[in-house]
């Protein structure tokens, strides 16, 4: 059985030392359910929308009447921040400098800047365009409070592109992990960190205590496997059936991998998979 | 041949009569393609936050380089606008008001007020607690904002059971819809409307230029049906493959309406649907 990812950080250890042989997934699951869940999100200038909201809408519904959590959105500074990345970005193959005021975007308020989000249990980095103006402009600020977070967390997730900040926070150093498959090659260049193994088949990836996802909607299936080991299935399940979204189980489901021509990538596995409501 | 839902508002009827023959659904979505569309998103306190981000991230994705897209988030006042309800709210079943601040909340930043959204060709609203509340409170400003602009409107959306909206406004006299289905006999009342067909068991329904989905995550489909439907199948589909989605395209398709125990679901029928990237 493999080591439970959520004995992973030095506080949980201490209390699994303390519980000893009492230190099963169950028991974890169960200390879980009782304590109230300090969650932050990260939200920079360029976010893709659904790598925050579809977790967040699980976390938002599980703290209705099922957990405690408490939220807080993180960024540069308080106030709205908008999907739109800022002026200067060039993706990927882009070689002009875009002004993309003309997406439809929203903006999110956030809550609390990378010097007052308060003690973290789970932090979240969303993907985005924004990854790309931050690596070619040089704005360090999302990876740098990565890094100085990472060893209070207990659970360190990323959608998307967003795995490239913790790439660069150092932390997935001798890691497992996966991103986005349509700009695989712009996240996993050995420039944002090195020992790094990037799974190129793989809707997410769970390596000790940090889970990183797939691009945009993965993030929803991510959180379903993670809640599920977090809290238990009653949680998981109740969750996601309240939602009515039935989850991706399967971590190695990946036709995206496929269909983007990611090296590594098995091109003979099915694009298809079925899903059913949780537990059912 | 069913009449296209393009083809339902009085601007594009005229269009249509000055096409004649040439009025058909492709023709509709290469004007569609062409023009900039105008997207009103309604946010109320107590929203829930994946009715509005599913579909949204869909149409942001749209909003890059496939169509060109205007976006007004419109409520009853500018501002940061949050998923927790106001104080004072009963969900069915609850007897004592409730003060939900202990939601994991985020909050999106409204634009326009119901005075001044802009004009409109697309309206989205979605479903949440808040509506439990401008029920129980008589808070009118939604439905009452819906009905103003309906005979503007070319689409009108909803997700969850944001439905009890379209009801009230009276918009869905004489017409078939669905909604979120785990508080289906509050919605389904015949006191916020009567004369409304409500089909028991169906992931979205369409009737004429009314898209209504059923709870949350199912935005995210029906919103992948309605842009194949009013933009064609190449931009629905690059859409989906960007955000990684893989969309279930059978309207029928409603285990929840099975596991909510609603009548006249099919318990016979399957819970399971296979997916696949659309296209695929």
């Amino acid at each position: 059985m493999k080591p439970s990812t959520l004995l992973n950080s030095l506080r949980v250890l201490a209390l699994s030392a303390t519980l000893g042989s009492c230190a099963t997934n169950s028991t974890m699951q169960a200390f879980n359910r009782m304590r109230t869940m300090s969650l932050g999100i990260i939200a920079y200038p360029g976010f893709e929308p659904l790598d925050i909201f579809g977790p967040l809408e699980a976390f938002h519904s599980a703290s209705g009447s099922l957990v405690k959590i408490t939220l807080s959105i993180i960024g540069f500074e308080i106030g709205p921040v908008s999907a739109t990345p800022p002026a200067g970005v060039m993706p990927p193959g882009v070689t002009t400098p875009l002004d993309p005021g003309w997406l439809a975007s929203p903006s999110i308020y956030v809550t609390h800047t990378f010097h007052t989000a308060p003690a973290l249990d789970i932090l979240l980095v969303p993907g985005g365009p924004g990854d790309f103006y931050r690596d070619q402009y040089h704005v360090t600020d999302v990876e740098d409070f990565i890094a100085r977070r990472y060893p209070q967390l207990n659970y360190l997730l990323s959608v998307c592109s967003g795995a490239v900040n913790l790439a660069r926070a150092g932390v997935l150093n001798g890691k497992r992990a996966t991103t986005n498959k349509s700009v695989w090659s712009w996240v996993t260049d050995p420039v944002h960190g090195k020992n790094i193994t990037w799974v190129p088949e793989a809707r997410w990836v769970n390596d000790g205590n940090i889970w990183t996802s797939s691009g945009v909607s993965a993030g929803l299936d991510m959180t379903y496997a993670f809640m599920k080991d977090i809290w238990g299935a009653a949680v998981a399940d109740a969750t996601y059936n309240g939602i009515e979204y039935a989850p991706h189980q399967d971590p190695d489901w990946d036709p995206f991998a496929i269909i983007n021509n990611v090296p590594g990538a098995d091109k003979k596995r099915s694009l298809k998979d079925c899903v059913a409501p949780a537990g059912y």
